[in-house]
């Protein structure tokens, strides 16, 4: 299977730290590239964490605040300069298109590499790596939305089931194409050699206090990485600010059905992490922390 | 005498690299923060440095590249978080104001902390800290300007001369400020109780070709920050790029009778800067290379 696996750029809110970068993240996904919101410093953190730019095939912005958009200009011009020319699809919320008219500006002439594609509500908005790109409303201090990467479902091939019919080579891309192959045994149908094989979800929820979107988000990803600014001490902060827990992340990933949580968007105020993860962990089986530059595989798939 | 030293935020040209962040400088000086062409990363540069960004008291970008620019957003997002109320000085070449608007649009709310001074020309720009800021046009590939800081001589008190003549207290600034002083042995002038005092200098010089405006920034600098993108090597490449090599900014140096020079702004090509400095100390004896977070004093005071 080619690879799926997150690249953490940055795990940093709004103030970086000696050891979080402003917020990033790198979705490799079958060949594709999805920047997920580029903090200030995007650029040298892909660098750092051995990934290229050119590797970028689609950004996606949540909301026009800084920590999350400040790196397009300088990603933009990387690309340029490692040789990239055609330009690869900008998302963000329609609200936040004077913002980036703005970035796309400070971009230069770097900036004919993005091609601007506002969100204007709930919906699919781009197909990518054999999957579909899908927005979802969430609910911050600014027009804000999630993005959830879906995979269709589709059924595995079994190779003991099709060499007992005797079934290889060409006719095993036309019985799966064609739903079913004549054979001297007989018409042998696609479900007769092969077992349904769940679709994979990767999903990003930031910024956002707890709503329904971000359940919606949610709701059986194989990979969620979720906002948790705030340690269960800072709770009362938490909404006013329209951010989430640690602990309400961890709930999130529990009520929506997910697989792995992985915790990023850390206030400056923790240095030390383990307090957040082991409240998330009270919520949630399956959680990790997201460590800048580290690399997080997609989970094995889940049954069908 | 107040703190006087450069703070070196970041030392790379286009294309940062593991060990140097995009360029930028902080030039502290007796009380008062200038920092030179924010590069993306600015802000959290300075805290590694430890430096705060509330310290900046004034902002000079040399050109509309991103590279010298695209930290600025953050820098005033940060000065903002860090409780800074009063807007500080924003110089750019005149020609930059689109650019620069653009970056001010990227700041968001936080725009209102820069008070833009697009420089039409060659002259005075701004006191600072004691002294004055003037600018001067380089060479580039786009407009650009240098800075440079320039303290007006003065005279230094003799505290012996001072005691012999019996004076003392607030006599001492009465004669500073009226140049002469009736004591019971006679008028003293304040010739006959101080010496002449130099005022320092600091210069920075990027980016540019070898040109007149670079000399004239250069001229007598007690500190000549000063791009070197290019070895003896690549020397071909220099003007084309509009850029100077680490031996021709020994030579600005050593031909503009400048003190020390700080090499910075340094080709991604370059992991040791080692042949950078040696060449440039093949002109000029009083040469060091600018590394991320160092801090640099200014060198004691020359003679009159």
């Amino acid at each position: 299977m080619p690879a799926r696996e997150l690249v953490v750029l940055g795990t940093a809110s709004a103030v970086p730290t000696r050891t979080r970068n402003h917020n990033g993240h790198l979705l490799l996904w079958d060949g594709a590239g999805l920047l997920l919101d580029p903090g200030e410093g995007t650029q040298r953190q892909l660098a750092l964490a051995g990934a290229s730019a050119s590797s970028v095939s689609a950004i996606a912005i949540t909301h026009a605040h800084g920590d999350h958009a400040l790196g397009l200009p300088g990603l933009l011009q990387r690309m340029a300069l490692d040789g990239v020319t055609r330009p690869v699809p900008l998302l963000f919320p329609a609200a936040a298109e004077e913002y980036v008219a703005h970035l796309l500006g400070a971009a230069a002439h770097a900036a004919v590499l993005a091609a601007p594609h506002p969100v204007p509500g709930d919906g699919p908005v781009l197909a990518l790596g054999g999957a579909v790109l899908e927005a979802v409303a969430l609910d911050h201090r600014v027009p804000c939305c999630g993005y959830r990467l879906v995979e269709p479902d589709g059924r595995r091939m079994l190779p003991e089931a099709l060499a007992a019919r005797g079934i290889a080579g060409p006719d095993v891309g036309r019985l799966q194409r064609e739903g079913s192959l004549a054979t001297p045994g007989g018409v042998v149908a696609l479900e007769d050699v092969s077992a349904p094989r769940r679709g994979q979800r990767f999903a990003l929820v930031q910024d956002t206090r707890w709503c329904e979107g971000a359940l919606r988000l949610a709701e059986d990803a194989d990979l969620l990485l979720c906002e948790a600014t705030f340690a269960d001490d800072d709770a009362a902060l938490a909404a006013p600010y329209g951010h989430l827990t640690a602990r309400q992340a961890g709930r999130l990933a529990a009520t929506a059905g997910a697989g792995r949580l992985v915790l990023t968007h850390f206030s400056a105020r923790y240095g030390d992490l383990e307090p957040l993860l082991a409240q998330a962990r009270e919520e949630h089986d399956d959680v990790v922390v997201a460590r800048d530059l580290a690399r997080i595989p997609l989970p094995a798939r889940r049954g069908a």
